[in-house]
């Protein structure tokens, strides 16, 4: 089969590799629908995060069961999954209480820019859907294994609630999934900070009411103009970066509630700062497996759209593109179709 | 009247100091009934904290009201009154939303081992009782006025829930009180860290279940030992040093949380390991105005006696053998009667 290797640096290239196979009585291999590329895929792209050896990319996905391990009674051949970057057994004592992607078991996928993937832990990870469904809702469905999880994570993280203000740091796919969440969680206020225009009208579309261009400490002052001088109820970090968890941080009325759910690069937090703030604080690896049923059901039926983030479909032969198209900021997510 | 003022490191005097009186019209002047030494006193009086010029020292009290401002409707002379070491309006956005210890109008008592105290914000901060206690209960009252309300803010911080497992970093008074919190709360196990004879059989007259000596990785590999291999639901962090919140952070299972109420000491925290174990922080002076009448109404009705923390009663004017008993741990904490 074929899959996207990474060399080094802005060197993606599209290669032949070995078939992959049952290797655990707990896989599933399956054949990929929809990949795509995500934004964190472009830290070690840009040299941000070592890359070593070279190695397959990719962890998101959406396919067909080709093949199942002899313990994965659950799924068989033909069915559509979707699943989600983090692998759970989701039946240990993390996935009971609810952090499926800290499952005992757990191991993060790497490999699903490609033609087939094996799955680990297959049974707990993907959830079948009732039949094939339409390909327009393949893009949706994609989004919800990674970005719209991750989204919907930032804003239970960020405890949003019905009638309250939320602020979404990062206008990326993940942020602008955060505006959907936000909405569906019921927030009556939704402060979106992007200076993009396409991204900027992304989310006035997902349900943002107001955007903000300032950054830094403008644009905490913008934030508490718009908030009774006080900040936000919650605030959704979907950056990872030090400047985007200071904007949040900042952004958040006493007592409010931070979501952060960019992988955190050079992030350390100021234990007086934080203490004086009262501001509560809770982050990780979205536990996508949890929300996976209620958001499937969502996007089956038309109630969000997360597909919509993304602004660029390629052929998976053509992923180097996708990743330069990011890079450069002239798409916002790209889809890759094998 | 006269009142503790410290000059240097393990330099506390008791001097004679101007009468407070009214400085604005939403001031109260009380009658100090008991205060005491307080954990926090401890930085400047060990020269951990910059003290500049002498001053005056206390943040707990209660007393009897003296004189009221022309502002304060709800309080009358000769009323007994429990208060808070952060003063509050009770009626700005943040004390809405029940961070009466960030109200916009907030100052920090310091005053207050003295023989009168000056109370901003009397109106909000301060609330009567029904008569004047019984002695006996003042020790339980004074408690409230800063340990007890701070113990409660560490459970409820920490998300303590009926049925769970509760950890407590610090075996100081408010430690100690967040025992008897977490005990309220339902918590169904409760580990006090402690290697301290006197302090650890009080934690297990206010409920205990477990006590562990070990600190550091050998703390958290006990803590893992005792709950499933993962962790506990709720960490209680009552010291507020790098070493307690690093206890504090890794004793908590996956998803779990952390309420840090010892005012943090150059902790800084670290947002990639806090990412990845999905703990959930909150911390911040407790809002005690908050949980006022309902701890008053526990202490009066014998349902809690936090009380217990003050081991040591001396006469006010022995207030620098408070600090040094405390200073030495020969008291866990002073109660001073003026």
């Amino acid at each position: 089969m074929r899959g996207a290797v990474i060399h080094a640096p802005r060197d993606v290239r599209f290669e032949t590799l070995d078939d992959p196979g049952i290797v655990h009585p707990t896989d599933a291999v399956i054949r990929t629908a929809v990949t795509c590329v995500c934004g964190s895929d472009l830290w070690p792209y840009r040299g941000a995060e070592p890359i070593g050896d070279p190695h397959p990319m990719g962890h998101e996905y959406v396919g067909f069961v080709e093949e199942v391990g002899s313990e994965v009674t659950s799924l068989r051949p033909g069915q559509f999954v979707v699943g989600s970057f983090a692998t759970c057994d989701n039946t240990c004592a993390n996935c009971r209480n609810g952090f499926t992607s800290n499952c005992l078991r757990r191991e993060f996928m790497s490999t699903c820019q490609a033609e087939y993937v094996r799955i680990p832990n297959a049974q707990g990870t993907l959830v079948a859907t009732d039949g094939v469904p339409d390909e327009r809702y393949w893009p949706g469905l994609l989004a919800v294994s990674d970005v719209m999880g991750t989204g919907w994570w930032a804003a239970d993280a960020a405890e949003v609630r019905s009638g309250s203000t939320a602020v979404v740091v990062g206008d990326g796919a993940v942020g602008l999934c955060g505006v959907i969440a936000a909405k569906a969680f019921g927030a009556e206020r939704i402060i979106a900070m992007s200076r993009h225009e396409t991204r900027a009208q992304l989310a006035r579309e997902f349900g943002a009411t107001d955007i903000v261009a300032e950054r830094g400490e403008e644009g905490v002052a913008r934030i508490k103009e718009l908030t009774g001088g006080i900040g936000a109820d919650s605030v959704l970090e979907c950056v990872g970066t030090s400047e985007a968890m200071r904007q949040a941080l900042h952004s958040a009325r006493p007592g409010g509630n931070v979501g952060f759910v960019g992988v955190p690069h050079d992030v350390a937090i100021d234990g007086q700062e934080l203490f004086f703030s009262h501001v509560g604080l809770r982050g990780g690896p979205a536990p996508v497996r949890r929300y996976l049923p209620d958001l499937i059901e969502q996007v089956l039926s038309d109630r969000i759209d997360p597909g919509k983030v993304f602004d660029l479909s390629l052929p998976l032969d053509q992923v180097a593109e996708g990743y330069r198209a990011m890079d450069e900021r002239r798409a916002i997510k790209a889809l890759l179709k094998p």
